[in-house]
């Protein structure tokens, strides 16, 4: 877990790749664990108030991914289940779960790094975050480290079949 | 919490309605608890194996829907983040989130009661379960017990409105 309450505001025009680092970061942990290395953070008014990273295997439960434990953990932090203010830094684009946990959770804003071309539900198979129909829209800026982002995965995958796991 | 284990398999054409009742207990539950009033329950080989209620307000976290607490009990009940073999029976048709969790654990079967045409991600906005590009699909039953489901809901708005909240 990352210190809560760090800040970047002193570098504003960079703080969108400032924070993604952090994500990066935690999804290398995942890594390290054998999970798909997706990792998170959730800013509030330029502090940290969350991070996580997918722990699919290691708690055995289908919804741990990044964003939804990094979701769980700011409305903790907040005490409050509208996390207003607030923007969603991900290394990769958020399946259909995740985007919709974003709406749930009113997130304003949404950055993510490389898309998911196979399971994406903000630009790639689904728009799930700027469909007017819904009562909740967000501001989404994609590509954002997207090669260190997707090359983490890559990578991660190669190694899997490798040992024949995947 | 009900109890675990809980069979109905000498009334197997009765089976949905009974399981149904029981999610219902379940969205009562959460309608006593000031919470809108929906409840979930997973059966696995025809034995209760999780059962839960939106709890949204108490826990403060936005993706405590009752389907994702129930999903996340199962996968500790059964060990396994895959929900083989499992039916999930829902009073209210599933949100996006929660569509998209039922995809994450790979749950074959979903049964819901009324349909949510403002957000419904079954058959009503989206038709998440049934998407012939994700990597999992769903068999799925609409309308089990729809009216008394529909009816709880639609009381427990109405008395909140009555008291100016909602």
């Amino acid at each position: 877990m990352l210190p809560r309450g760090l800040k970047y505001d002193d570098f504003p025009e960079e703080s969108d790749e400032q924070w993604m680092l952090l994500a990066l970061k935690e999804a290398r942990t995942a890594s390290d664990a054998n999970e798909v290395p997706v990792g998170a953070v959730i800013v509030c008014e330029n502090h940290l108030i969350a991070s996580s990273h997918n722990q699919r295997e290691e708690l055995q439960d289908p919804t741990a991914h990044a964003e939804i434990l990094a979701i769980t953990q700011a409305a903790a932090e907040i005490g409050f289940w509208r996390l207003e203010n607030t923007i969603l830094y991900v290394t990769l684009e958020p399946c259909i779960m995740c985007a919709g946990a974003v709406l749930q959770a009113r997130i304003p804003r949404v950055v993510f790094g490389a898309s998911d071309p196979k399971g994406g539900a903000v630009h790639s198979m689904y728009q799930i975050l700027t469909d007017s129909r819904l009562n909740h829209q967000c501001h989404v800026t994609g590509g954002i480290l997207a090669e260190p982002c997707g090359v983490l995965l890559s990578e991660f995958f190669r190694q899997q079949r490798k040992l024949g796991k995947k």
